[in-house]
């Protein structure tokens, strides 16, 4: 089968490259065609067997979808996106990027489906960021969608996009919203839930990181491993169990900054917790202050799909997958 | 103050402009213009001291929304759409006209604003079509939008926008999500809820009407009389009170199709009732399935909308706005 991945060069698109090359087959069908496209070329994956076209490729651009497609994949993730705190500082930017170019992409494979028989499946990764408060403590599977922020606005509208032309059988599209991914490798980003992500990686490899909020602030995490599972999954389920409301929440775990720096000390110890400093950010703490706290996701559980159970197992699978095992720097 | 109506020639838009000249003021303010627009352009209206513009438009066409704004109305009406029915057949011109064009509509009015202070109030009509199948008896006020028609995904979809071209301070939107409005005046449209008023309103002037569904179908009822009241009380409201929730659910009458009979047979006797003719139909039959049947609208009752309470009520009003209280034509 032929596999499309758009965003491939971030951090998740780069993982599941690597996992869909280790498992060398999605749902019984080996991968024999891999095309990655990002903004700039992402570079050629190591230890794959099959064909690679690596592409830059921006999606916002008219007539790319339709290029991207040229090919016929059986199967695309669609990851492509720029953060919350960009698509808020830059309004029109957002809305070609997380909106427009979603909209070209399912036109595209719309308009190829009109001439010839081709319904790919398509994974969208969609966020949290959708739900705005007030909400209840726990989120369920029905409450409404009522962002505070234009990025989350973007994905729900692409959610209902995806809905809309799964229904007309134009596409197979399953949506995901995934929980804040944490530890997030890598370079501090624009996102502004970075800081989650940066109060345990950075410690953990000996650097000073930055708390903007407090530490009752409760949030939705789940590990760069367990998101790459929820992709995998989806690619492989019966979609036709999600009728006609294609997108899910994932599953994850609620915890506060507070638990996740005790967490920490209890991997880490007192030494590494000391590099957190304290430093409130007016910004951050309003953007965040409309965030979600916790889900309750039973039907991505029903579904089949799993993430961590503690803090803990999170930043172990840090320090396994990113660290070589090792503390400290 | 200025008032700009598109889709000012259809059924709501001409009962709103009668009713807006009726009352010469919005909020206190004086109206001294009317700005009417739609695909053809709309009769003037009668008995208007103030200045009127008539103006074919089609707001789908680039560059349209523009000139609508260039006068800078103070409050603006975005009633224009095509209907259910046509939505589903024609996938492109249901985007293009129930989203392109709102779209166009906002970002016109956003970069209206970036020159100079420009933010006028902006009321758009939603539909209960946001909603799909399954869902509780009653649909409260943070039920999830899973629409099962493009038409109702395109509405949800300007929803989001409204809300989020709102909270970004561009616009003053508020959306309301009208109930199935009956007895519709006129003739037949290619809406798949038609058949609601078709069955009240034909046999009322002394026609036969079909009946495509069975008698139990259960929905969400209220007067063009009731809907130009929610329109008006949109326009003069506190919009701070709906936070950055800017959509609400009208109030409305929860009814089945057979109660709508027993109404106009207690209010027009047997042999009015005997023009219905029961012709099932699978299509209308299959699109109403997948739509709301009752809601619980605290929200809307708490900012002070108000509708009918019975079928009986909603019978006599089209009576007494539309037949100059006669009965059998």
């Amino acid at each position: 089968m032929h596999i499309l991945i758009i965003g491939a060069a971030g951090m998740v698109g780069r993982k599941l490259t690597s996992a869909l090359i280790s498992a060398g087959q999605v749902g019984g069908k080996s991968i024999d065609k891999l095309t990655l496209a990002d903004v700039v070329a992402p570079d050629a994956p190591e230890g794959f067997a099959g064909s690679v076209d690596t592409v830059a490729a921006d999606l916002s651009s008219p007539g790319t979808a339709e290029q991207l497609i040229a090919g016929r994949p059986d199967l695309i993730f669609h990851l492509a996106a720029i953060v919350s705190g960009e698509a808020e500082a830059d309004f029109e930017k957002g809305y070609r990027i997380n909106f427009d170019g979603t909209r070209y992409l399912l036109e595209a494979i719309r308009q190829a489906g009109a001439g010839e028989a081709y319904v790919p499946r398509l994974i969208f990764t969609s966020s949290i960021a959708v739900f705005g408060a007030p909400f209840p403590e726990a989120i369920g599977d029905e409450f409404f969608n009522t962002p505070l922020t234009s990025y989350g606005t973007q994905k729900a509208i692409c959610e209902l996009l995806l809905n809309d032309y799964s229904r007309k059988g134009f596409v197979d599209g399953i949506g995901i919203r995934l929980p804040t991914i944490t530890v997030r490798p890598g370079k501090p980003n624009l996102a502004a839930s970075g800081f989650f992500s940066n109060i345990l990686r950075e410690p953990l490899s000996g650097k000073e990181a930055v708390l903007p909020v407090s530490k009752d602030v409760r949030h939705w995490f789940a590990s760069p491993r367990a998101a790459i599972g929820f992709l995998l999954h989806a690619a492989e389920m019966d979609s036709s169990k999600l009728g006609w409301r294609r997108t899910i929440s994932a599953p994850g775990l609620s915890a506060t900054v507070g638990e996740e720096i005790e967490a920490l000390r209890r991997v880490a110890g007192d030494e590494i917790v000391a590099l957190i400093k304290e430093v409130p950010d007016p910004t951050i703490i309003g953007i965040v202050d409309g965030w979600p706290r916790n889900f309750d996701t039973q039907r991505a559980a029903a579904l089949g799909f799993r993430a961590e159970s503690s803090m803990d197992e999170i930043i172990r699978i840090h320090i396994e997958d990113e660290l070589d095992g090792k503390i400290g720097g």
